[in-house]
């Protein structure tokens, strides 16, 4: 039995006072752009005019994907675990982006096909030693599925309690854009091809092994097209946490900020779940894989950065946490033109 | 007399080495994205493996111009000096963004026709009250414009001597806009029509009197088109200082942050004197005043952000320095894969 989210909309009601105190900031009206636009959100989330960004923390969900086995990835399956210690060690990339921006830095082995060293600090949520090959068989059980949004809720839960009120989720999986462009095939309706790209950087017939595999396992699927249904049979283990845990995040009124295409499938399917989970989400990075800037786009989204990344690891979202940053910023160091005595701008 | 710069290439043979070191960091080839070309650009500047960024400082030239006579703006003029005013009381947009991302910054009273309290740090570099209005006749002399750029580059030598390697500028002048537009129209052939914007906040009847006052003031120039006299004819004070100050920056080897529309002129003006100067310059924002994209494609640059911020005072250059600093951390913090023990991506 998958638990139930109490996700419930901002209230509308402080907008109105919202956007006057924006307006009368020191500045020509809307002359900070998007600035603007992120301070409304997360003065809403935090239903107050000086909201306050706490304890800002990363969370990076890994597991194998059994499609891997199937070559529709140009890196080998060690890599998982191989990077997952990597995190630990302080030198992934990740690692120095967390440093520069003040955010705790959480590991989830989520499902990794290898003893991880759980005393060194990897969060230990193990559903099984990665997904099940989707193209033969649904990669998770109804059962896994349920332990999988239980384990991710739990370790947004965590960080709650920890004091943080904004999150940013990343993933460690090699294979996982496979997955990921059959949920937005699944869930968009938007052509299989077009969903499909390089991933960490297959060639073209790489990309075309690719869609001819995931081709097949969307024909062998027989499901019943729910999104539930779909996110199960398909896997993997660290996206459908992240699913449970972006709900819970949201639940718990906490600010998510969605990195690259992967997170935006996790965050596409936790809206088809829960609508209302969007109202607490910041699109951090429109990233290089083909279909991403698709998938924005059919959500009608704008991500905050284009910087071309596609690390995954939460590294875009990271990256985006100074712009929402100085939105917050902007509400609370700004003067007024009343009370700087400047004559208002039009 | 105007001086000359000494601004040379950075040497090309280090590059090698650099992409190496880049390639060799535990991420798939590339998957930093922009990232790795900031981080490719500044070794080549610094001719280092581990560059360093140094004390940054924003600095805003301020001054008036003849031109806001006509009507050109939506702000009154006494906005200048009261904005210039507002940046020493900490108030204003670019001072968070500014204590947000450990800048430095320097007010400089370009030419603003008020009385500047400069015992409260305002830096006087006062040429004149104002620019000449340029629909009547050339908004400064060529003895101006000497002043203009040798005291745009005092203010960077006193930055480069406060051991500053990375500098941004950004303006505050009422009016700046009109200057700009004309600056782009006589020095990338674009027509006028398409150069002009809205500045600060003009209707679709505002700007159209803004193209004619602009149209009628390049009708009436007689000047010989050289660079030089295009920018004396049209001004302003600030903008002029800004060239001087770019053209210092790269002399000096330190990194230029190019702010939005305005500053963009600037480095235009500035690299069809010394070409050199855009080995030195990051674009940091697009900006939404119209022309601006048209500007930044014709200059084949793409700035690292795009948040529709239109304020100026450097404020989009300063929000892209963390980006910036994230590529020399990349450099400096990343693990390699021989070192991590990571299979290599392919």
């Amino acid at each position: 039995m998958i638990r139930t989210f109490h996700i419930t909309r901002p209230d509308g009601r402080l907008r109105f006072m919202l956007v006057e105190k924006i307006d009368n900031l020191t500045k020509p009206k809307g002359s900070l752009g998007r600035l603007e636009e992120v301070a409304l959100q997360i003065g809403l989330i935090q239903q107050s005019l000086s909201p306050v960004l706490r304890h800002p923390q990363n969370i990076i969900f890994a597991a194998d994907h059994g499609i891997a086995e199937e070559g529709v990835s140009v890196s080998p399956r060690d890599v998982t675990w191989q990077q997952t210690l990597n995190f630990l060690s302080g030198g992934a990339g990740i690692n120095f982006l967390c440093r520069q921006h003040g955010f705790a830095l959480k590991v989830v082995d989520a499902g990794v096909d290898h003893d991880l060293p759980y005393e060194r600090g990897i969060i230990d949520k193990k559903v099984r030693r990665g997904s099940r090959n989707f193209l033969h068989e649904a990669a998770l059980t109804w059962k896994e599925l349920e332990q999988c949004i239980e384990f991710g809720a739990e370790v947004v839960r965590q960080c709650y309690d920890e004091g943080s009120n904004v999150l940013s989720f990343g993933e460690m999986g090699i294979g996982n854009t496979s997955p990921s462009s059959v949920w937005m095939h699944l869930l968009t309706g938007i052509s299989l091809e077009r969903c499909i790209g390089a991933g960490s950087g297959l060639d073209n017939a790489g990309v075309q092994h690719k869609y001819e595999v995931l081709k097949r396992s969307v024909e062998h699927y027989r499901g019943d097209g729910s999104t539930l249904d779909i996110i199960r049979h398909f896997g993997g283990l660290e996206m459908v946490m992240v699913v449970g845990a972006m709900l819970q995040a949201a639940e718990l009124k906490m600010l998510v900020l969605v990195d690259g295409f992967i997170m935006t499938n996790c965050i596409l399917a936790a809206s088809r779940l829960y609508p209302e989970v969007l109202d607490y989400a910041i699109f951090a990075h429109q990233g290089d894989e083909a279909g991403h800037k698709l998938l924005l786009d059919w959500m009608h989204v704008r991500p905050l950065l284009s910087l071309g990344l596609r690390l995954g690891e939460g590294s875009g979202a990271v990256c985006a946490y100074p712009i929402v940053d100085s939105a917050v910023r902007m509400l609370n160091e700004m003067d007024s033109f009343a009370h700087a005595e400047i004559t208002k701008y039009f």
